[in-house]
């Protein structure tokens, strides 16, 4: 696993992003309100094998996700330096929590995001993100607006860095070319859903030095238990990969498979549960060769390459 | 709206385009034939109410239009400085007027757009348009020519502006990789057709600050005609926000919500109605509010966003 | 047809590249192991019309391809400096002749692609292809890594110029955002598949000065041979165009009609027939006018243009 580095109280803006190679999800934490026990059970066993950065969200628990997650980080004293933390604004649900949405919409607006993004810090605790995400593409955002919110983030210290989620090549073309350094654009990418190779979103990614973040890096789970011939076709090669590897798992695998892209995509874990923490973690140790990687590919796909 | 600016007779080739935040469209007086003193009507009309800009193209009214109109502006009696004059070339119809065209076929090549030109200030009695527009992007169009051949109807003052129509992002991309002083890109574009929010079109347009021209804005009366279900829920939601914005119309609501888009989204009107034309004006004066706009969004769509 | 530049001993690496305007492609020569003898009769056909440029790949005839051109060229005793050479690399077949391969794949790798370029050389009997492509992008390209390994082929004399083959608009933008001097990208192109006409393929090939080159630019011969309604259409349009343009056969009109793009297309001719060669090299000659390009255009898609 990656080495942790030092805190680095001095850094730049325009220092490059440096998450560990996996990272620690909280959206289903929050949804099934995980009791901080096992929050901070599951934060330690994170940063015991090498995960030291967690992806959170505002919306996440219905709004409550960041404060539950923000007070089982203080119980479990770890350093704010020994931890790494994301977090996203810029959706806005219809929630008890927000009488005022009468609909589910976005807003990337300065007003909103810098309001999150204030929010986020207080409720974890902390004075700065190592990445803020604008968490989903407003249809109405301005880029020059856009941008000038997100660059002053940085200078004002709030966050180390700053990029975007869900966004389409063309949205983060736009917006890059008003705030070239977007670190990170997370989007929703597995051996299940593999439309991002194909439609420009990683070679944009790759283009512009910008990692992509895989949300739902295992299909939510799908891949695991659906019983369709092709799904099963999938585990076998998944399967059959793993054991080339040295006995690695099927997960293990599919993480791997995606953490094998050159442009350097982070899966973000979703699980909730230690011990898979610790089984996805060994997906950093693995690397596939050519050919295992087009072996799950195909059998993904159902056929071989052109 | 919008004041109107005073005559700019030194103008730069650089400067940037300002029309009416609504435009008037001719493509269907042209179609009808409107007689002279509807013309005249339809003109002083949208001079009323701050619409200073008119659509055309040298095609509309089987090659016919632009004649019409530019004798109604004269009988009008509108000075020259009062108006703004946009215009389009580069599509070739089959049509009695045209004996020699045999297949209804696109040329954006130098020399019919040259002579595109030079006709339509013959017929619109002027010197300059304020924008030309390539009408429909030929698949044999040469991006050097046609640079080119732009450049130069700017810098031979007959033409304030250039830009295109119909231009997907690759084309656009391409031509502006030697023009970039496009100005707009004219496209279809109403709550009943979206793709270009989610294409890229409107994407690129704010990216390289090209404004979009909307023509159908209205979806070509669609809108308010068809019976089905989802039509019927959208006219509902556009007849809520309009009650919410203090009694504006659904059409208005429409409009306005395009004009909401920040690359600048200028409505081309079809209507030939004065009384269409004052109540559309109206849409300048709305802003809607990121709720309002996803409310619409989401009776368009059928869902909420993700 | 074009007349045949002189040797260039010292060409820099960034000097355009110049192909004949027609190309041999010997995929198919390769695939039904043409002998010897009607490969030495193939060549003197093509070099006899202008047509110098011939097209390989290390894979064609399952690897075996390029040896039995490199002999028939030796054979053949052209000097070297009146041929062009074009080959590939990056595709790895499952084959009794790479016994290390268990599934198709790709490997645009540096290591890969420098084997298969010096194996190349050494089966042609030549010290530098005028052209070498990347064969199939790699999903698991790394834009740095590649753009130097083709960079290093330039730079050591092994490839007069670089290119790819079969890369989407956003894969060749990614590969030349490191590398601008891509010269071709050799893609499925004919009447029967005019994707590229309007996904952005020739757009970007337009936008960079990178020749596309045409595979299957007769759509593998079902323009000639299907029975369909709609392509006895296109064929009776063909025969309208050549004869208008002087007895022109169909073949020459569909390959002309590629050529007409502003591209400049060149297609690569897939027939192992030297009577075919002879008549296609006749498309050279022709200029299509746009009517008669949208003729044929609308009666390959069935309807006019917009």
């Amino acid at each position: 696993m990656h080495t942790i580095p030092q805190p680095q109280p001095d850094a730049r803006p325009d220092e490059r992003l440096r998450l560990s190679p996996l990272v620690l999800g909280l959206w289903r934490a929050g949804r099934v309100q995980l009791p901080r026990p096992r929050l901070v059970e599951l934060i330690a066993a994170s940063l015991d094998v090498g995960i030291d950065t967690f992806d959170l969200a505002d919306i996440y628990g219905n709004y409550a996700g960041e404060q539950a997650f923000g007070d089982a980080l203080a119980a479990s004293r770890v350093p704010r330096d020994r931890v790494r933390l994301v977090s996203k604004g810029g959706v806005c649900l219809v929630s008890d929590a927000r009488p005022a949405h009468r609909v589910k919409h976005y807003d990337n607006g300065a007003a909103h995001l810098r309001a999150s993004l204030d929010a986020s810090l207080q409720k974890l605790r902390t004075d700065h993100l190592d990445l803020f995400l604008v968490h989903r593409p407003d249809f109405l955002f301005d880029a020059d607006e856009l941008a000038d919110t997100l660059r002053q983030m940085v200078r004002a210290g709030k966050a180390r860095h700053v990029g975007v989620s869900n966004f389409s090549p063309s949205q983060q073309r736009l917006l890059a070319a008003r705030l070239p350094e977007l670190a990170a654009n997370q989007i929703e990418l597995s051996v299940l859903r593999r439309a991002p190779f194909e439609d420009g979103t990683l070679d944009l990614c790759q283009e512009q030095h910008c990692i992509p973040m895989a949300w739902s890096p295992l299909g939510g789970g799908a891949l695991f238990t659906a019983d369709a011939p092709d799904m099963q076709r999938l585990r076998t090669a998944l399967a059959e990969v793993g054991e080339a590897l040295g006995s690695a798992t099927p997960d293990q695998v599919a993480l791997a498979w995606l953490m094998r892209h050159p442009s350097g995509v982070i899966p973000v874990l979703g699980t909730t549960d230690p011990a898979r923490v610790r089984i996805a973690a060994g997906a950093a140790d693995l690397r596939l060769d050519r050919q295992q990687w087009y072996h799950i590919w195909q059998a993904a796909t159902g056929c071989a390459v052109a």
